[in-house]
């Protein structure tokens, strides 16, 4: 007997490695629970957890009547956080601060009726902030509201606060669609982001909706500094 | 007794509709799986389905303990498919073409010693490579693969496969980080992209790793048309 028990981790190191000098090569069937259980002298939930983190990570496909495979195609599916910018800039260590540009309530542009499918009545709630870390300018928003669908949004001043925030908590959504992509700074853009005129800015677009009901489209404005991160 | 059974996807969106409505404010406990079983006459296991795919979507939170509660903060993470490039513009319904413009062995430059975390005497692939949708330039990879992780890359032309397909079949891996940007053209890219030197680019960029030995890296650059886009 060992001394010390085999944990989770030992197991699925030892597996990694083996799936890495491809001992069990992609496609491969592996060893069932039980014969690992044993191989390792640790028990099933041990392997179980083990195996469970290697398909979390997409390094194995466990199927309930084929067995446990290694994956042919591993990863094809990372997770893409989406904070709130203040929290963004707190999590760099930079001090936040927020700054509105712009607020009216218009009828809903041509552009933005063809985006979120909107009435050719709707009403919206144009916003254009800034949001800084140290001082530095690190995000323009511009951003639509439905007021058909988030009519509180009407008396709401937004000037201590950004509507992204404001929204967390008083509009809840179920589908959300993101674009990212790059462009060169408009000369408005350029001078709120304190950069020449056509220096390539990173922008995410979001759109959300709340049981099919368009709730706010959103444009986020970065300079070229500006890395979006994630990891599998 | 309802002719029609209620099915899962009728108490979501009813469950939806109530909490858009606020009738359940962000934070409010919910009925349990019970009660809303009973009041929607249908199975508990119809009713937990329901709440299964809100939960998912983030709308409302599950614990053992405390109940099912509406969420304060709704969606935080998005999934973002990573697809091959090939797949990616056969998605499109475009006809992909891959074209091999540099290979070469060389020792690993410092600046990806430096961001894999590779010894002095690490010796490297590098490729340079287009890959084209109907005829346009689409993608410009630049790739590093570690020959010691992944010695017989040093086998392989690469001439008419991108060596993405062949990583995916032949070098899992376990842990990937990707970062997106966006920067101007330089004079190399911008001719192999057919755009005017200094124009906006796509940028990303992918380390992957098996159990901590590093893999590959790879710079994806795309015009200033790209988008990528993903969705809750």
């Amino acid at each position: 007997m060992n001394e010390r028990r085999t944990s989770f981790r030992d197991i699925k190191s030892e597996l990694e490695r083996r799936i890495a000098r491809r001992v069990w090569p992609p496609g491969a069937i592996m060893p069932g629970e039980e014969a690992l259980a044993a191989e390792f002298g640790a028990a099933r939930a041990t392997v179980n957890r083990a195996l469970q983190e290697l398909a979390r990570s997409g390094l194995i496909e466990r199927k309930r009547k084929s067995g446990t495979r290694v994956a042919l195609y591993p990863v094809r599916e990372a997770r893409l956080a989406i904070p709130l910018v203040r929290k963004e800039i707190e999590a760099k260590g930079a001090r936040y601060a927020y700054s509105l540009l712009g607020r009216e309530i218009v009828a809903a542009p041509d552009f933005l009726r063809a985006r979120l499918d909107l009435p050719e009545t709707a009403r919206v709630l144009h916003l254009r902030c800034l949001h800084l870390a140290d001082r530095a300018p690190f995000q323009y928003e511009e951003r639509w509201i439905s007021l058909d669908a988030v009519p509180d949004a009407a008396d709401e001043p937004f000037d201590e606060t950004g509507p992204n925030e404001w929204l967390v908590a008083n509009a809840p959504f179920s589908r959300a669609e993101f674009v990212f992509r790059a462009a060169r700074a408009g000369r408005e853009e350029a001078a709120l982001l304190q950069l020449v005129e056509g220096e390539a800015v990173f922008i995410g677009e979001r759109m959300t909706w709340l049981a099919d009901r368009p709730i706010t489209f959103v444009r986020m404005v970065h300079p070229p500094s500006h890395r979006m991160v994630t990891e599998i």
